[in-house]
């Protein structure tokens, strides 16, 4: 019954139940039905649970489920596996032409378009005949679930265009394809990040790109659901990233895993707040004579932590996107007007409330224009830290966050403390 | 020459140079070349230069663009148009067949399926021979650039389901369509979320999906490219709102637009900061006994909004990958512990320091212990608020950021200075 039940299912939405399920349930599961639906069952399941999973499966079994897989597919699970069991796995898949290639893929990292391709395609040489051509062409189509497109390569393996199926009909079947294929290809390079494939299968509308090695030799091709997925995972780091979370977790990881990903960045916010208790301690007999200037530490750095995180989100998301024109100066000017503005605006309502509330218009009129101050410092901080980190090639998308906010907090406290001074004469 | 070197890039390459023109430049460009080539520049150029240079164009160029686009590209091009300008562009569509079925599409919400599906699409009528099948096949997919799946209706035009390719060729020319056809056929409604549309592709690897209306009958079909846009927007959108900026700016729009993104969420932290300063001096004895409190006042705020961020973040994404599982109370259980766990080291570290440096082993005992509790609180906050707005309707999104921060800064404070008050007796 659960057999048959599970056979109307979608491999995608039983690996969600599967998720659901204690690993004795989910192991049961997998060892129960054919290996051609479990395998992309384990494919799609949690990390976590199909580590738990594949722990209970012998060698033997692993190797059935993988050769149901495609090759990236299997190479990501591979080298999920604990090292020693790797080769006894790998030397179980009984199609050694698909071992070879998993093992192929073995050796690249996962963030790179080595990492994220697969050795399935259809590639045929230039030197064939339309008739070889589509023979080859028809064998190898078998282990491609989709052709997208047919890739042309010389004797020497290297990539030189793709053929259009419709040419390859209405030709003779004696010419040769080097006479009829379309010499442009779009094409990555095995070391390119797969955030940068991504820019580039986004931007040409592709559904599928090929993958060359350092002398253009054809090794693999990358598809667009393996690049959604990335797309994905990359924009929860950066929302991750900007909340003070490293290491990417999730909501169901363990408490332990979850500290180590939250505490460094809170280590930090203690550090930036203790060094913004000892500016104040500095400014100790302002206390006695004007004890209200204490009162507003807290909205100093909250605005100067607010108006960072602003203009540092909006220059990661500026480069994340290529979209940042013009010179770092234009920047910084642009981002000074802004915070000026915005300032003056929040100076002004500050002002007319304290004056009101408090009536000491002197200390009103210190505490405003330093929240003025503080807030161009802070814009510009906010600016320039994620240029900075671009440039020297550290992920901006560090900038935004507790990194910003801390930072911010001490120079604002010291920027008002200062500017406070001055004015109140003391 | 410049037609010539044009002709040799790539569209999208295109427009990102044009996206660097000024006005003027652009407008050339587009009436120079071939409205073949520079309709897809049109679509893919930026928003604003699209609007500025077609301010330039006639009705009828206008038109003679959105002749060459598909349906869903050329509605939102129209869609950006002035009202009374609209109805003539359309009545100068040569084509009335592709007038009426971008017509059709003017009435979605941007948003929705309806908004992002083409009329470009390959169907079949299940009463059809597989002779006339092919006959008909064959002109329709002059209009699809990519046929992707042929899609099985009956006589009113429902979604049966779809065909392969494969059985058509080699099935008998006078078989029916109702005979061969696959009944089985992933569709999403006109009405649904883009957000939805992307989770159903990505979760089953769709490249293309057919879209039906109320009643089933097939109306368009959404591109797994269309669907990569709206990601890749999504998790800008989420990643803005998180840094308190609203309505979706970028680096390059006018400091007007940015300042009325960002100063909403700036005043709300203005407010949130008198509030804390409010709050502060209601504990104004304190001042003279104990001012060393008062300098922690910024560490306080700070790691109550650092954990509130952290804490929201994951729960906001957890929503947003529809993977929290557990009960709200499991939930806030969780956080509880984990905010305690941290809490505690946070406050060990902060107690040995303002020990070491202040001395006062009893004021350093109600700073630290008081982060303790403010940290579970803030953990609390941040897990229970995205929850909350997410039973509510709310995107759960709006609640990382400035929302929570502030509301983090006056709770944090307010249970600050009431625990050092009860510990130190005053
Ligand atoms: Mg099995
Ligand atoms: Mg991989
Ligand atoms: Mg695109
Ligand atoms: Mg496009
Ligand atoms: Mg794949
Ligand atoms: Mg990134
Ligand atoms: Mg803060
Ligand atoms: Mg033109
Ligand atoms: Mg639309
Ligand atoms: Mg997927
Ligand atoms: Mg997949
Ligand atoms: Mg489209
Ligand atoms: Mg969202």
């Amino acid at each position: 019954a659960l057999q048959s039940m599970m056979r109307e299912f979608h491999y995608a939405d039983v690996a969600e139940i599967a998720d659901e399920l204690n690993v004795e349930e989910a192991t049961y599961l997998i060892k129960l039905l054919d290996s051609e639906k479990t395998s992309d069952i384990l494919a799609e399941m949690h990390e976590d649970i199909r580590e738990a999973v594949l722990k209970n499966l012998t060698a033997k079994e692993i190797a059935d489920e993988l050769s149901e897989l495609d090759t990236d597919d299997a190479a990501d699970i591979i080298n999920e596996l604990p090292k020693e069991l790797i080769q006894e796995v790998i030397s179980e898949i009984e199609d050694r032409e698909h071992a070879k290639d998993i093992v192929d893929l073995l050796r690249y990292e996962d963030d790179s378009a080595g990492g994220l391709m697969a050795k399935e395609l259809v590639k045929v040489n230039e030197n064939w005949t339309v008739t070889t051509c589509v023979k080859e062409m028809r064998a190898q189509a078998e282990n491609v679930t989709r052709v997208h497109s047919i890739y042309v390569v010389d004797d020497e393996g290297k990539l030189k265009g793709r053929l259009s199926l419709k040419d390859l009909l209405t030709t003779s079947t004696k010419t040769h394809i080097k006479d009829v294929y379309i010499a442009k290809v779009d094409a990555v390079n095995v070391n390119e990040k797969g955030e940068e494939v991504a820019k580039i299968m986004s931007k040409y509308d592709l559904e599928a790109i090929p993958v060359v090695d350092e002398i253009g030799r054809l090794v693999g091709r990358i598809t667009i659901d393996d690049i959604v997925d990335v797309i994905r995972e990359e924009a929860d780091r950066d929302y991750q990233m900007a909340a003070g979370i490293s290491q990417g977790v999730e909501a169901d990881d363990s408490i332990w895993e979850l500290t180590r990903a939250r505490l460094p960045w809170l280590i930090l916010g203690l550090l930036g707040g203790l060094g913004a208790a000892a500016i104040m301690g500095g400014f100790e007999e302002m206390i006695s004579k004007h004890a209200v200037l204490f009162y507003f530490t807290p909205l100093i750095a909250a605005m100067a932590g607010n108006v960072g995180v602003q203009s540092s989100a909006i220059i990661v998301q500026g480069l994340a996107n290529d979209d940042l024109k013009g010179s770092v100066s234009h920047r910084l000017i642009k981002e000074m007007l802004l915070a000026l503005l915005n300032g003056l605006i929040l100076a002004l309502l500050l002002l007319l409330f304290t004056w009101i509330w408090k009536g000491a218009f002197a200390t009103a009129l210190a505490i405003s224009l330093s929240l003025v101050v503080v807030i161009v410092v802070a814009g510009l901080i906010g600016t320039f830290i994620p240029l900075f980190l671009h440039k020297r090639n550290i992920d901006p998308a560090i900038a935004t966050g507790p990194f910003i906010t801390t930072s911010n907090d001490i120079f604002g406290i010291l920027i008002y403390f200062w500017i406070a001074k001055l004015i109140l004469g003391i």
